[in-house]
């Protein structure tokens, strides 16, 4: 799906470009989406600087880690940024996504919008609830998690998302990644042990409230 | 709840700390609560900068945003921090925090168990289902959006978060506002316009895989 030739890091053949500037990479994609939206063919970095409360320095750098953008005396051009962006984000080709959990978050995560836009597409879904499986979802059919070994091959599934009870969560991670899960997004409120080859990303919802109670104590302080 | 004369920002004053700073400290106050829960009494920049994946000097920088902590020959006292970093985040004392919503994603956000444990209570749920008002979810009353306006001052709750479809979500929120709402968690994939006393913070689930996505292709193209 992602060709390895193409290899957007020839700009920082060490790899380590640091995760705030990989994040930021997905804001700016979001705000430039926005702007071809809008009709805006070219921007620079001091407009999408602004849009993410950045400076336009800031902007400059980050994208240094990935190579050279932009024209003198025209900024970027939004669309070719987009595309750029998502050949480095490895999101040009669409992925298919293994649903591991399909209680209220599983189901929540089923029927949410913005992931068909960016390229994700849930293709499988497992639980272990013998009432479920068998049964088709919002259009996915609803395996056992028995059958991860045999459908995540099937349907060249890399990447998965845990939606089950934190308990269950590391059992269900050991065998997604005995099954040739590379990528897990992991919703569980706790650390899961994986080997070295495979990544996660954890979603941790306390911190984002903490961020609001900080914008929120902090504007209140100042007026 | 929140005393704004104990001001966290004296160090600061114009009270421009960038928000990746803010969401570091989070992580950092997360991996201080680790390192109690380990018996650990103090730590230093360099081991919580491993911790996190950034260097001595970054945490160092971090922290200074926020005051001066820290002794000669010790480094840092992990429950004197942790202290520190709820009252500048905020969450010293508990927040009640409004669900707008009960469908499968506000049902999942009522059963998650990382909230209470960093200082938030989902303390009343709403909902326009004339079936569910009046239910009692995982001990919860469920109410009627239109009681919000009563029940957001009756109950002192200055949090929510907003778990309806995203057709619905700009309407809930100008609701919640209305009511005295102050912060808002939004997990619908779209922008929400707030008036400017009205902070929030948006999930957008993408963006989380998008990063995974970027992981997994560089782990690839490393290896």
């Amino acid at each position: 799906m992602n060709d390895p030739k193409k290899n957007p890091l020839d700009a920082n053949p060490t790899g380590s470009v640091p995760k705030v500037v990989v994040s930021r990479l997905s804001l700016y994609l979001r705000e430039l989406q926005r702007l071809v939206r809008d009709g805006h063919e070219t921007t620079n970095s001091k407009h999408l600087g602004q849009l993410l409360g950045v400076t336009a320095a800031q902007v400059r750098k980050d994208l240094a880690y990935f190579g050279q953008f932009g024209y003198p005396g025209i900024g970027y051009r939004c669309q070719e940024l987009i595309v750029e962006f998502k050949r480095i984000l490895g999101t040009s080709e669409p992925w298919g996504v293994a649903l591991l959990g399909m209680g209220n978050l599983g189901r929540a995560l089923l029927r949410y919008r913005g992931f068909a836009s960016q390229g994700f597409r849930i293709s499988a879904a497992f639980d272990v609830d013998e009432q479920l499986i068998g049964q088709t979802v919002e259009g996915i059919e609803v395996h056992s998690m028995a059958a991860l070994p045999i459908k995540v091959p099937q349907l060249q599934i890399k990447l998965a998302m845990i939606a089950v009870p934190a308990v269950a969560a590391q059992e269900v991670a050991d065998k997604a990644v005995q099954s040739g899960i590379k990528g897990l997004l992991n919703f569980a409120p706790m650390t899961i042990t994986l080997p070295d080859h495979v990544q996660s990303v954890g979603i941790d919802l306390a911190i984002e409230l903490e961020q609001l109670s900080f914008a929120v104590v902090t504007h209140g302080r100042k007026t």
